[in-house]
């Protein structure tokens, strides 16, 4: 796929260390002696030139940035850590926690207004379809319910394919590598967050099977980031507080805190918010973050408690009961023995098959439209507008295919519905009859999942019924993800749960006691299992969102059953994507054949490395020529004795420098830059901001002078021996959050350093592209179990 | 305290890099050249020497031993890990299923049989004495009540003073070490178990303020550790499949599981035990072990729910509703508005104040009782004796304050309570009358607690009463935890939280319209906060006790004042016991003076090496004189050009090849160790297990033969330049779980190592030791907040 190739491409030089340039460069045939298997050298060489080539030709492309967590223990770091004022730290430590209040603050508005949002466009459309419909006028019906389905689908498309692309999806896997260190182009920039809002909100009430779960979190993510941008000057926010948060560290804590109040605004699940944060959105945790998060979500959980107080008294429109979904369900206490476990793990064996399944068909399906997408924003529409029509098509035509139900007589007045909630709705039906499908069918996703989750004492579903929506919805789920509209996975996945569930639990209940609206809620669980593959969140999100917690070893039984069994066949559908999506991902295991690798053989050796005291012109050449974001720091003789490795400089401090024009005449050393530059100029701007290059206005006398580099050299950079087998490295790396490991020489040579490991050299396709024969097995499930120490 | 500074001794050698010995090591003045501070050197020296004398006199007292968590990556593990069969892999996998299986059912066994064994000691200890009380008989009564509780605890003691010292205490302090890498003597061995179950029994039946929750997380590690010790040959268990677990990282992984269990146990919170692992116990986690504790704590769920069933049909004694606690609570839905908060709020801040003193005086008394407890387990018995007696009077004599108060008229038959369980414990009252105070005291602790939560709608609890136990529950819990009994702390801070809450809400009923029974939950939240300070943990811990999510935001609020008051103080109860006991227990963060320092600057730099191919003899001497646990290894001519670093060997393959007798008669070098041995014969012996030095018997000529280590090397050791700051030192050091850093020169030296980093060098005493000037202050918030990235 061209898409992939090309983001694969970009990513390899970004961080890569390229071909040869600078004189001193020429001696590094000596490094990489030692390490065993020398053949494919030639490969790797030959491979690299052509990458560093592309490079140079598109460098106006927006690459995949690796992030780096490491602290840059450079002098001038140093010098402002001493000078340090008490105050300052403690400003630090109040802005933390008032940015977590402002993410809980900010998600949960979201989440309140997104709700409200989609219940008063949704209620509108269906009302007056409905009014129309008790008018036996079935025909303007289905073009007025079309025709507003197919309008608000071409709005929210038009946001994604023309504003913000990025803000496609659901966001989560974009959101889960940029924890890992991978920042994909604008995922998280404003015009994103704005579209992936109203683009959801629009989504959502077109009809689609879609969820705002998912975009939830991205939202929540992309408010963290805008915190951490250091201010801005172009708002006048330019206090000195918030440049204390300009570092990749930081940003990861904010984007974290995001994650987790996503989850708990989509779901009014606090803890499940924390829980989902850490057991699949963060590759690094820590015990102050869990605290942090669950700060945020605290304030999420109290804003919406607050809103939803406030729209009891009928202040929100049509936003009623329907409106944030939790199913509170009161089962009978289950008291369950043997045959109903058994039936229970049946459940969850089925459920996880069907699980994995749902993941490899949307895997297909992404494939397939990625290259309809790539044609331009117009097919991109397009798109939506036949899944729309067919959506439409799906809810409105298949409820024919069921019969009419005389209403029971319980039900009372509430059978048939009148207005937009309730169960029993009417649609085609005589009065006092309904329409089991239409109940499902012609209404919002949250209502559908609620009258699934009903206890099943009465029988308001016939078995055909819940089949026909089981099939349709499980492929409509799967047809609409990877159009461009923010779409949720959690609710598609749902509804077929727990459709597939209730169907279950009608055809099971000879075996069983268990009521089908509990059979409703263990099979989405299973299916959550299956595609996802959390457990403990997924765990505390489900009680949370039923609010019973009677069914807690039920629902960790299915989960694990159908997570085990799930994971026998693919990744979860998040991991799918990541990969899918071409961005490259760390795991926080070695896989096994990087034990028979060393270190030293997969860096590409030839490298750009600078002087302690490098002309200007030379920095400005090298600058210009790669796209590399450091770059080694080797002292030479008269600053000491022979070739010494002095640590890492940064581009991006470079580039501060130059900007600042630091230079000195002579080539001796200067302290100029510690006293004329601060830590503060030296945060690391936001994706796609800092200094262009090309802006640099260097006059043709400048570039013969000196820059000191020493004093933005980080000293403390973490090394390995080139012998130190690619696993233990590789662990290093990703255990530390680095961008660059140096690789050092073990028997001491001319250049002190061998080359760079960056995250790329540590990806599978690159080392199975170096050494074929050692080829990587892909069955994932033993590396995991077996290696996966630390 | 002589104590700690044994233990800091025992400490310090045990790992540490020891005096000069063999001749090689006599050029150590190069190395350390380069780092800028010079003048301590001597003091660190002199120190050094002084510790190592001490080491090899006091060699037979047991060590304190640091853990590794690093893969050995030398020639054994490779060659069998290249020839390690497809179902050898699968075999492992199952096996870690199957012992969390295993633990999950020792765990939940063990937690159900405690509770039948507290319920019914108790309850035959209650009814006796209560049968003397309705016959007026107090005199004998008390002495029933006080004898009972006397003999119980004296049982109690002698176990935990005789036969298994480290079974006293919480337990919890010792797991969370042990799984942040320090083995203390023989906290997990199995007769550590034992006493530690029956102790539990026995010390919780004898009426003592303490819980049987700590000890439940203590037993669940020790069954963990049980499992991990490969097999025992005692007992014919010797599958080589159990061999694969003989290795410290799979042995945490399997205590981490049995921590989750222990909690998910004595709280019947599967979910909480999960969080309480990963949040409290642990200090390495990654995603497969998630999914791992889950499973266990679902077990544990599922054994609890099937005994408890059984024991319905009154099967088990005793035991009624009145065991495992699970404390349902259905308040009216809590609907609060701004001034509810405010008192919330209010309460949340005092019962942090509280929390912290409480630590700061079980500190204090926990460091007097030492004094106590070191002159030998009778003074252990004789101080368990006074505190019991203490305990009898205050629980039989303080009812005796209080008024006898009518029955309320609704109550009905449930007044005067008739038998051991029930809120209305008649005591010396006439009928239909009776004692509120006799209700808190003179009941197990858990029934207790339940009384408390109890919705507050009638007025059972007078004011006074409530105070009183307050006071009283406070005290009595600060100065049992200590004595020579297992003794859980949670079950004290929430009874006295409980009552705190309660007396609270009565205070501050004017002001608010919340039940104080929800107050009594939220204050027993806030002392919990207060003290352990976990947050998403109790959070969870306290929704599953309760049955009720919809007091969540409230809980949530509580639990994060409390801890963020506290945290001004002190640290969390269970860190602070780590201090105390002098467990180097290793912070995730590095201090901010360690960026002041180079790792150079704090290794004791004259070291033990070896060569590639050594000398039986010397090995020998080297291993007899010195209790350090890895040697770095060099190569020299003609092996090599010049003197190289090869590895660092273990003192226990060493062992293993001295007890195989894996020698050869030339210098050169030989692969009979790779022939002979494979990595199970590696396997990491459990603690006060392995070949004991002493036993080996080498011959004289023997002693002139040669060894090649190169086999056993491990290869791949993580490196440190010795310029890199000691902060990233430290952070590497404890993002890896190493127990060896390997310090190299800069500049290449003749010796190509400079020393190594071990867990004690990176101990703020020994820091501050050899550099006093760089004070580290004491302000720990500060730095949690702002030098906690990774």
């Amino acid at each position: 796929m061209d898409h992939e190739m090309d983001v694969e491409n970009m990513g390899n030089e970004e961080d890569r260390v390229g071909i040869l340039i600078s004189s001193r460069s020429s001696s590094t045939t000596t490094a990489g002696s030692g390490s065993g298997i020398r053949e494919p050298l030639l490969v790797k060489n030959s491979r690299l030139n052509t990458t560093s080539q592309h490079a140079i030709v598109g460098a106006n492309v927006c690459p995949i940035e690796s992030l780096d967590y490491e602290i840059i223990e450079n002098d001038i770091f140093k010098q402002d850590w001493r000078s340090r004022a008490k105050s300052e730290i403690v400003q630090y430590v109040y802005l933390k926690w008032t940015f977590a209040l402002l993410i809980g603050l900010g998600t949960g508005l979201t989440a309140f207004f997104s709700n409200i949002g989609v219940e008063n466009i949704a209620g509108v459309k269906l009302n007056l379809t409905n009014d129309l419909m008790l008018n036996q006028k079935f025909r303007q019906a289905f073009a007025v319910f079309a025709g507003c389905n197919m309008i608000l689908a071409i709005a929210a498309a038009a946001l994604c394919a023309y504003i913000a692309p990025a803000a496609a999806g659901s966001g989560i896997p974009e959101v889960k590598a940029y924890l890992n260190g991978v920042d994909a182009p604008s995922i998280l920039a404003t015009r994103t967050l704005f579209v992936k809002i109203f683009g959801s909100i629009l989504g959502v009430a077109a009809g689609f099977v879609v969820g705002k779960e998912g975009p939830m979190v991205h939202t929540g993510a992309c408010i963290g980031n805008l915190l951490g941008q250091g201010g801005s000057t172009k708002y006048g926010l330019t206090w000195k507080g918030f440049k204390q948060f300009k570092n990749d560290r930081d940003r990861r804590d904010l984007i974290t805190c995001g994650a987790a109040a996503g989850v708990a605004g989509a779901f009014r699940a606090p803890v499940g918010g924390v829980l989902f944060a850490l057991e699949e959105a963060a590759s690094w945790w820590r015990s102050a973050l869990l605290w942090r998060t669950f700060f945020t979500t605290a304030v999420v959980a109290v804003v919406l408690k607050c809103f939803t107080e406030y729209c009891k008294g009928g202040n929100c429109g049509l936003f009623g009961e329907g409106g944030l979904i939790m199913f509170e369900v009161n089962y009978a206490k289950p008291s369950y023995s043997i045959p109903d476990l058994l039936v229970v793990i049946f459940l969850g064996v089925v459920g996880g098959l069907l699980g994995s399944l749902y993941n490899y068909l949307v895997d297909k399906v992404l494939r397939t439209y990625s290259i309809i997408n790539e044609r331009g924003p117009i097919f991109k529409v397009i798109l939506v507008m036949i899944i729309s029509f067919l959506t439409s098509c799906c809810s409105f035509g298949v409820p024919w295919l069921s019969k009419c139900i005389p209403c029971p007589p319980q039900a009372g007045d509430q059978c048939p519905t009148v207005g937009r909630s309730g169960h029993y709705k009417n649609f085609q039906c005589p009065p006092n009859h309904y329409n089991d499908l239409a109940s499902l069918f012609f209404t919002t996703n949250d209502d559908a999942i609620r009258n699934l989750f009903i206890a099943g004492t009465d029988k308001r579903f016939l078995l055909s019924s819940l089949l026909i929506f089981f099939v349709a919805i499980y492929f409509l789920g799967i047809i609409t993800y990877g159009i461009a509209i923010p779409s949720g996975l959690f609710i598609p996945v749902i509804l077929a749960g727990a459709s597939y569930g209730r169907v279950a639990g009608s055809l099971l209940s000879p075996f069983t006691v268990l009521d089908v609206g509990l059979f409703a809620l263990l099979g989405a669980a299973s299916f959550l299992g299956g595609t996802m593959r959390m457990t403990v969140s997924l765990c505390v999100i489900l009680l949370e969102l039923t609010n019973n917690l009677l069914m807690l070893p039920l629902v960790m039984l299915v989960l694990l059953i159908s997570k085990s069994v799930a994971d026998c066949f693919n990744k979860g559908v998040y991991d799918q994507i990541v990969e899918m999506k071409g961005l490259p991902y760390l795991e926080a295991h070695a896989e096994p054949y990087m034990r028979q690798l060393a270190a030293g053989d997969v860096v590409s050796s030839p490298l750009f490395t600078f002087s302690g005291v490098e002309k200007v012109g030379n920095i400005l050449h090298t600058l210009k020529v790669t796209r590399h974001n450091g770059f080694p720091v080797i002292d030479e003789p008269p600053f000491s004795d022979e070739p010494e490795l002095c640590g890492l400089v940064l581009r991006y401090h470079l580039l501060v420098v130059l900007k600042h024009k630091v230079f000195t005449k002579s080539q001796r050393g200067s302290s100029s830059i510690l006293k004329r530059l601060n830590s503060h100029d030296f945060g690391k701007p936001g994706a796609g901001k800092g200094i262009n290059l090309d802006e640099l206005d260097i006059s043709e006398e400048e570039t013969e002078m000196y820059v000191d580099l020493h004093h933005i050299t980080n000293r403390s950079t973490y090394t390995v021996l080139e012998t130190t087998s690619l696993a233990k490295a590789s662990i290093l790396f990703r255990e530390l959050g680095l961008r660059h490991l140096l690789v050092v020489p073990k028997i001491p040579g001319r250049p002190p350093i061998v080359g760079i490991l960056t995250r790329h050299d540590l990806m599978a396709e690159h080392v199975s592209g170096l050494y074929p024969h050692i080829t990587p097995t892909r069955k994932r499930s033993y590396y995991q179990e077996t290696h996966s120490h630390l």
